[in-house]
């Protein structure tokens, strides 16, 4: 392929170049984030995962004792992670969630996978839970979601490339040590990511506060599955709304408008789990 | 009775006075707070539910146009409630949460209930359902419990008196509204008021991660229920473990020790609705 003349960036503002389909850069491999990790839950748990290296450790210094920050140096002293332990203002300004609760890491970010890898049974052959993250923009809100989605037995997560929040520290420290748990897959358009899925032998279900049928009237079996959730304000895109296998909302039985979408989820997914649990073992 | 001589507060610190079961003080009638909302839905919610006075609702100047804030102000209008415009920096000098959205309203508290109250069925006839917060000391969690509770049919929630987040700004903020539509019962012990409304014929259901009985295995009818949920620490502490009649689990299918406390509130009150709707309308 010849590189386009006079011009190193090809995409730059004003060029005229034609739009190939791209290959993966070196680039994207990080474009999850996750290398700033706060929170001492989130910190303990990316140690004792050991999925991904972890550069160095930051804590405040003259904290009351806790059994999670002993723990945490614990780990580290183990792993050869460098700590240093910094005045309070110190760890603040390098902070980037409110409450970094005294502990701040570096790492790796998280690598993303192929969205095949993500639909692929698990080793012990159990089928894959898959949770679509179709546009969650408040960084809390997906945070929540991951870490109940991990609780729920998700194993993968599919997340847009645009419009939606990344794996930022506040994000990864709501999570609670959820992301070092699950695999992430980045695609371009969630709708297409959705007829991929189902062509996988997926069966996506959409969640939509609107739609008719009960997630309860669901019949999921213990087969692959994926959750689709929408973005707090519109919910599941049209177009993402007909891709969907099934398209479900949870019965409500109250007066308020609607659930918060991370908690709406949450019920969602565990109600998955349910359904996928029920034979007897 | 004779009260007390030469001591007009005779449970002041040093009284020897014997307990006499008391009345309600007039103090009481507000220890729940409820009285500064902040955040769109919160007082939009308030508004148009108009269970209690609104006394004056004060805007930032200059905001984007929002639907949300046009309600509020028709509404307003409509209620002869005064609405002030104000710079952002007053609003924000003003607000007891991090981000009240441009709006601020101040309000009578929320009044509290009897416990008998709020486990009589509905004028609709409708058996109670019941959500005892026994010590949940995060506002942001109590505050998302209510909101979930309330969309999942809860009607009345116990709170104890000491060692739990009142109805602060953040929580109401959180709640997006549901404390308007939530009958409220402050009580000095929970073991004391669960053994009441066992009496009252109501279930006691325990949440508790280390329980070996599933939530999914109970079987719940339509009758009067109470979801028992504990601490974001320690749970539920072991004297109101005992006094539920039963302490149930949310099976887990992931590697992260345990739910957030209002997640794990929101899949139970949600099972528990499932299964008081089961049966054919």
């Amino acid at each position: 392929m010849t590189p386009p003349r006079g011009n190193a960036r090809p995409r730059g503002a004003g060029s005229r170049a034609p739009r190939a389909p791209r290959a993966p850069r070196r680039a994207e491999l990080s474009e999850l984030g996750g290398d700033q990790v706060e929170g001492r839950q989130a910190v303990l748990e990316m140690l004792s995962v050991g999925r991904r290296t972890v550069r160095k450790i930051m804590m405040a210094e003259n904290q009351d004792p806790s059994p999670l920050l002993d723990q945490i140096e614990e780990r580290a002293a183990r792993m050869r992670v460098p700590v240093e332990t910094v005045p309070h203002a110190r760890l603040d300004a390098n902070a980037r969630t409110e409450s970094p609760q005294g502990v701040i890491a570096q790492a790796r970010p998280i690598e993303p996978v192929s969205l095949q890898e993500l639909c692929a049974p698990s080793k012990k052959g159990v089928a894959p839970f898959v949770l679509v993250a179709a546009g969650i923009t408040d960084p809390r809100n997906l945070g929540a979601l991951l870490r109940s989605a991990e609780c729920a037995g998700v194993s993968g997560v599919v997340m847009p490339r645009h419009r939606s929040a990344r794996l930022s520290p506040t994000v990864t420290k709501t999570a609670a040590g959820a992301i070092e748990h699950l695999a992430f897959a980045v695609v371009g358009g969630i709708p297409a990511a959705l007829s991929q899925m189902s062509e996988l032998g997926v069966w996506t279900v959409g969640l939509a506060g609107e739609a008719t049928t009960s997630l309860y009237d669901l019949d999921l079996g213990d087969g692959p599955v994926a959750l689709v959730v929408g973005s707090e304000d519109k919910g599941l895109a049209p177009l993402v709304r007909r891709r969907c296998d099934a398209v479900v909302s949870i019965p409500q039985h109250g007066s308020l408008p609607s659930l918060n979408v991370g908690v709406a989820g949450a019920v969602a997914a565990f109600e998955v789990a349910r359904q996928r649990n029920q034979r007897p073992h």
